[in-house]
């Protein structure tokens, strides 16, 4: 991080998760042959971890085991000021039918509709969060032509 | 990415460049050492390429000349349907005074705010954008309680 932002607010842990647990989707970050990859899911906080729903595609198959970020941010209720806040850990499917029955009451609506039966969970290595004053971000945007898949 | 998203609309590239331009903001992904980090930033479209500014920091340190990604979303006007838009590129600090003189007329207000008086660029070496049907995303947050640094 920059060492000269002094506006900035480095949010305790559960000031952290407090968030996360209000956000309703976010970004997971990955490396695959040192290529950073990105993909917005949708995420639900689960003791002090982290599940989402995926199909069992290139994204559940790069991410089992490896080294992930979680990003979510927002702007906060009174508009003046940002946070964001990174998990890293280690992703991992869920196997075991006991921890899945219990996943499966979770919010899991995926951000993107589609088959998407498997779920996987990121057990946090650190979580770090920060609030800082922002420039304002437009609103919600039109579409340009877009063509169906 | 999921092959049975069906929902899902792959966007035309000036359509991404499109809502690239409206978005104030995105995330920056780097790889250091094979962990992801990824970091907010305000970027800027400059004739398909971005800029985004940044202080002397580790973030530029490890952003030169590596291969980066940086992703921009957000919820369309009419609220049903979110667009992601993922640039891959290389990353470097812009160097040349003409190069540097003419990106300062970008509005690139950091959304951050700091000492920011390094500009880089990322050339892409692709553009890929989405849009998808949504769950309703909650708005703007209360901020826990949070520390100054």
């Amino acid at each position: 991080m920059d060492s000269d932002t002094t506006p900035t607010s480095i949010l305790p842990a559960h000031a952290c998760w407090e968030l996360l647990r209000g956000a309703a989707y976010g970004r997971l970050v990955l490396c695959i042959d040192g290529q950073p990859e990105i993909f917005p899911i949708n995420a639900q906080v689960d003791h002090g971890t982290l599940v989402f729903r995926t199909s069992e595609g290139s994204k559940q198959r790069e991410a089992e085991g490896a080294l992930v970020a979680y990003e979510a941010d927002g702007v906060l209720a009174d508009g003046s000021r940002a946070w964001s806040v990174v998990i890293k850990g280690t992703a991992s499917t869920i196997q075991r039918t006991a921890e899945l029955m219990s996943t499966i009451h979770l919010p899991l609506h995926p951000w993107e509709p589609g088959r998407k039966d498997r779920f996987m969970r990121i057990v946090p290595a650190s979580i770090t969060g920060r609030s800082f004053e922002v420039t304002p971000v437009p609103s919600a945007q039109r579409i340009p032509a877009a063509s169906d898949e």
